[in-house]
């Protein structure tokens, strides 16, 4: 069956079906959700879009993975600011000549990054459009005045980082390969956010940022953000298995914390805690420096930018 | 200048220079925003998506109408639920060989957007696309236990609608005719959501929704949610000026509210409510039904349905 012979209200029947059960005030199935947040916390709020042959491509990445990780890069984003995830929004597009079934695989993969994060979907909105996207909008909760900024890095913090580095870029080169049965391939599809560690650090943190753009890109964020430089060692760098240089450095779609703090303990909600380098100070040119063996150089943000063609290398 | 020269941090520089004021604890520039929703209120939570092709016509549509458009959407479906809308974010997804012009324009509809209706834009995400993508979602507030849903009809009950009906269709029909000086032709454009409206009847209203996909489609939306029945008077809807029966009846982006509530006055801030039919009890069959002249009808759903290639005849 195609998207089109089952139509708009079908569809938003068979989600409404699938998520009737969200712990909301009021869920799927009106002009907007309403929900509450607990006294003394901020709402947390962010978004994702997921692009067909940009994120992913129709036929390489299965449908349940586009609706996991849509759903998973949100969560990702609210532990990078040491929240809750709570509830989200999906807005849909996609071509009516779409097949039913990818539409069931995908709900699918949201249905189990609801279980596993315990959030839930509380709405959105869809469409017909030439290509598939999809745009997940989340709200989560934090202590008021608790949230880890980008922006609160000072010279004498250490730079840690959650899991391994390089996996997800690693992941993908295999899929493209054919060799789903390495463990990367899995990384890629279902990446596993930290926000269990970002929550249970967020008190002792200065600064912490997710690495979605690669640790290059995303370190430079917070020296940035903070006016401060850092020094990061390579030899530090928990490097997955396989994972070549410039994944470690640059790939994207890791979705480990980079946490700014004095001190961490070495593993934290059974994640563990890895020591890369430190915070300097700086007056002018806020640089990430690259310590590798007896040389030092200028890590520059080499990770993924849009629109520009350059990106991984 | 095209998009791709610009580059994505160079486009999310751009959009955080005009919007980095917005009245929240952090706005654009971290994982996430932060904010507050005062004691004693729900967050309303919606999102609205815009596709190419699909809601718009590259070189028919203004890049700024793109833009007021994608926001008003959102403040009419906070405006439905009684509530006051206060921050969004936006996805944006677009070709590298996007002309930067489109994105200003585009921007500049967004700012429109934020002073008149008092929101504002705190983040969100941009990616390269084949074709434009726009996703806003917003968060609003309403008092606990205040918001107007579709399922509060009740027999006996009165029907209201805000303004005139018909306009946008008719707008867009002037539009893709060139007859750029049609009154309609702004409505369609720059449409206004009747959030005032709906926040100062919240307290005595039963049901509520916008008319986003036509009147006919969106108040079988509320017979089906209150399981109730409807009875409408084809000389008592208020039709825009020019604008012909199917205009009227199943045009959609209207964003009027249709309002269910015993008694309301003729105008409210400002905006004129027009009774315009009544609820009825139903046992089986939640239906609407049309008096048009001596005879009457049921009135079923011809309003927009995306997928299905059918929708507004």
């Amino acid at each position: 069956m195609k998207l089109r012979d089952l139509g708009e209200s079908g569809l938003i029947r068979r989600i409404r079906d699938r998520f009737k059960d969200a712990p909301v005030t009021l869920g799927i199935g009106d002009d907007a959700a309403i929900l509450d947040i607990p006294p003394g916390h901020s709402v947390v709020y962010c978004s994702d879009l997921v692009a067909e042959n940009t994120h992913f491509i129709r036929g390489l990445h299965p449908a349940d993975s586009v609706g996991y990780k849509a759903v998973a890069v949100n969560v990702s984003d609210v532990g990078a600011m040491g929240g809750i995830p709570m509830h989200f929004l999906i807005s849909l597009a996609a071509p009516g000549d779409l097949d039913v079934e990818w539409i069931d695989g995908f709900l699918n993969g949201v249905e189990r990054a609801c279980r596993q994060f315990g959030v839930s979907l509380v709405g959105g909105d869809s469409s017909s459009a030439e290509i598939i996207f999809v745009d997940v909008s989340m709200v989560g909760r934090v202590r008021q005045g608790g949230a880890m900024l980008r922006s609160g890095a000072r010279p004498g913090d250490a730079i840690y980082v959650t899991g391994n580095l390089g996996s997800s870029a690693l992941g993908l080169e295999r899929l493209k390969a054919g060799d789903m049965k390495h463990p990367a391939v899995s990384r890629h599809l279902y990446p596993e956010p930290r926000h269990h560690a970002g929550y249970a650090v967020a008190d002792r943190a200065h600064a912490a940022i997710d690495i979605s753009d690669g640790l290059s890109t995303d370190l430079n964020h917070i020296v940035e953000e903070s006016k401060v430089s850092a020094r990061i060692y390579r030899n530090l760098l928990p490097a997955a298995p396989d994972a070549a240089d410039w994944q470690v450095l640059h790939g994207g779609e890791e979705y480990e914390l980079l946490i700014v703090a004095r001190e961490l303990p070495a593993v934290v909600e059974g994640v563990p805690i890895t020591r890369i380098g430190e915070i300097l100070e700086s007056s002018a040119n806020h640089q990430v420096f690259l310590v590798d063996g007896s040389g030092e150089s200028v890590l520059r943000p080499r990770g993924w930018q849009h629109f520009s063609n350059s990106g991984q290398s």
